[in-house]
């Protein structure tokens, strides 16, 4: 069995390509990791999520554990065989999701006791719940349990979230060791808070660090703030962080976002949004965002990308596109989930390449001025 | 480019196997046509169709007309390259959706005013218009203008229905050599009306054969009456249709359905059953019917059926099959679309080599006794 390692590649600036080597594989970072909130990255078939380039796919804890339940998926041998994903599973902890979606909630130094937003039914997540989950469901990378505060918050209520995610790393950590993770070849991350304030990323950052996690990810951003506040508190915190240790910034983001992020030395990405974007009738591409909904769509014969090597960006004309959003078709979300998934995986593939060849600038200020020209105009039959 | 012509390959009984030939391919028979209404075979990749063993899928006039408009579809190179699907096709006439889904219809023998379902527009179907519809839409197989009634109805009402639905044959064979649907290599069926009145069938049937089809479909059955009135208008109405031209049993039905109409002669069906039931948590198999949203599944890690070519059948448990379906996840729709149109076709391909054979006898008691054993008792873990 293979352990969670990292191994530095090229680097290019402060972007890093790397191989992270895990019990189900190898991911080529910088990485994108495809959302399967409920045991399926929604719409889409797990041998096409791997064929757009996907190495790894994220797991939610909060919801694996309400429905089918982590004690189900370990009788029935684990969430790699359940949804049939052979390849690494990254999870998170479910904290963030107990804060956003459960009801009731009550956190205090313990855990957090919350009523399911399903069922109402009551529910404690502790930083050894959360782990035991974790390893029932056969997570490669698991998420130590943190609070994530949304932004703003005032310095006060930052530095307590903080310091009691320090104090749950070190549990985590306890808990991770004491229920054999490592012997299975898991890695745990430790994860930096400390919202907006610089000197409270640093203290986490460092506490961090020197517990010596097998990796680590960067919380609470991308939760409200500006762009440049989150640049900045990367700026501020990664280079308080080994550099021998994968770095993942959680639920990021944009294409743009991903892109400074990695000029900024993040190895690791997850979010939502080329999923849930798919559902709602948006293509990513080279030249931007492509809204389908649009009637001006209705009549254009040309793919959403010629030159893509995904059959949703290359295989259907515009108009079918439209005419399947507007007819609510489930096609509609199969195919631009699957394009705006294939879009992101070449984005990182193209970011790995370029920090190889040290082109790095040069390849994110051409991908800058694709988006920034937009999309091509029509065509007028 | 090829004519629309039947080759009978062998015969059991009455059960027949065939070939049809159209501009777009080869059609074994008996053959299973998937509904592909909006231009779509709902929750399913035109590939994955194809690879169930699909040879022809159906497209709705009626909606196809309203949304995304014929001219457009022609406008965009036909429904072929539209929808990506390289084989045959065949439409209905629109008459049938007319009178199920349109708002303030109005009938006369000239055609049929409507209101769209959609947006309110105000629409005409007659004889002519449909031929040309489906004509710029390229279909391969297509179907005159007909009126369906519902049954019970009196018999005063299913004759003048009938004989209306053949002066529209008439029209609608007159507009398709205007149209140039025969040099095209098109074909099109006449439709068998008549109700559950032998004495109607016999005559609707006899005067199309006269007119000389390149097929002929039976409508007006599976519209509420019971089974053994169905097959006993089929016993009525095949014989008087010509044996080297393909019959075409509309809007049917269940497997059991398929095997008794095969039994009496029928080579060609469509339905929204399989696809309709897989959005809905059911699945087909050789072992009847199965309801994933059972909590008996939500621990039972075998699949719907081992022995399957379809990876949907093979590569999943019913445990996750379950929980998809609970959780509402589109992948539910699509594994079980999926699994249910390629056990459609398996049974049709069953049923074509037991023909073949000479054992068709066989295949029905055998099929129809796996379907009344049921589904194997759970695994108990």
């Amino acid at each position: 069995m293979s352990r969670y390692t990292y191994r530095l590649i090229a680097s290019d600036g402060m972007a890093r390509r790397s191989e992270l080597t895990t019990a189900h594989g190898l991911v080529k970072t910088p990485a994108f990791m495809p959302v399967g909130t409920q045991g399926t990255v929604k719409a889409m078939y797990t041998d096409q999520v791997r064929a757009t380039g996907a190495d790894v796919v994220l797991g939610n804890t909060y919801h694996l554990m309400l429905r089918p339940g982590a004690e189900r998926v370990a009788r029935l041998g684990g969430l790699h065989r359940f949804m049939n994903w052979p390849h690494t599973i990254l999870t998170d902890s479910g904290g963030f999701q107990v804060m956003s979606l459960a009801q009731l909630r009550k956190l205090d130094e313990t855990g957090v006791k919350f009523r399911s937003h399903l069922d109402g039914s009551e529910h404690v997540l502790t930083p050894e719940r959360s782990i035991e989950i974790q390893g029932l469901l056969g997570a490669d990378i698991q998420m130590q349990l943190d609070e994530c505060i949304r932004l703003p918050a005032s310095e006060d209520e930052v530095a307590r979230a903080m310091r009691l995610s320090l104090a749950w790393a070190e549990r985590s950590k306890a808990a991770f060791a004491a229920m054999g993770g490592p012997e299975k070849g898991q890695g745990l991350h430790g994860i930096v808070q400390g919202g907006d304030v610089k000197s409270l990323r640093i203290e986490s950052a460092r506490e961090l660090a020197a517990m010596d996690f097998g990796g680590y990810s960067i919380g609470g951003l991308a939760v409200g703030e500006p762009q440049d506040v989150m640049l900045d508190m990367l700026e501020t915190t990664l280079p308080e962080l080994p550099e021998t240790k994968p770095r993942y910034l959680m639920g990021v983001g944009t294409p743009e976002d991903i892109v400074e992020s990695v000029a900024r030395g993040v190895d690791m990405f997850d979010c939502v949004l080329p999923t849930r974007a798919g559902r709602h009738g948006l293509a990513y591409t080279r030249f931007g965002k492509i809204n389908l909904k649009n009637a001006r769509h209705a009549d254009d014969p040309r793919p959403l990308d010629e030159t893509s090597n995904c059959p949703a960006a290359r295989d259907y004309s515009r108009a079918y596109l439209h005419h399947l959003v507007k007819a609510g078709e489930a096609l509609s979300m199969m195919l631009l989930t699957w394009n705006n998934l294939a879009y992101y995986q070449s984005l990182m593939a193209g970011m790995r390449e370029a920090i190889s060849a040290g082109t790095f600038a040069g390849f994110r200020e051409e991908t800058l001025a694709g988006w920034a020209r937009g999309d091509i105009a029509p065509h007028v039959p």
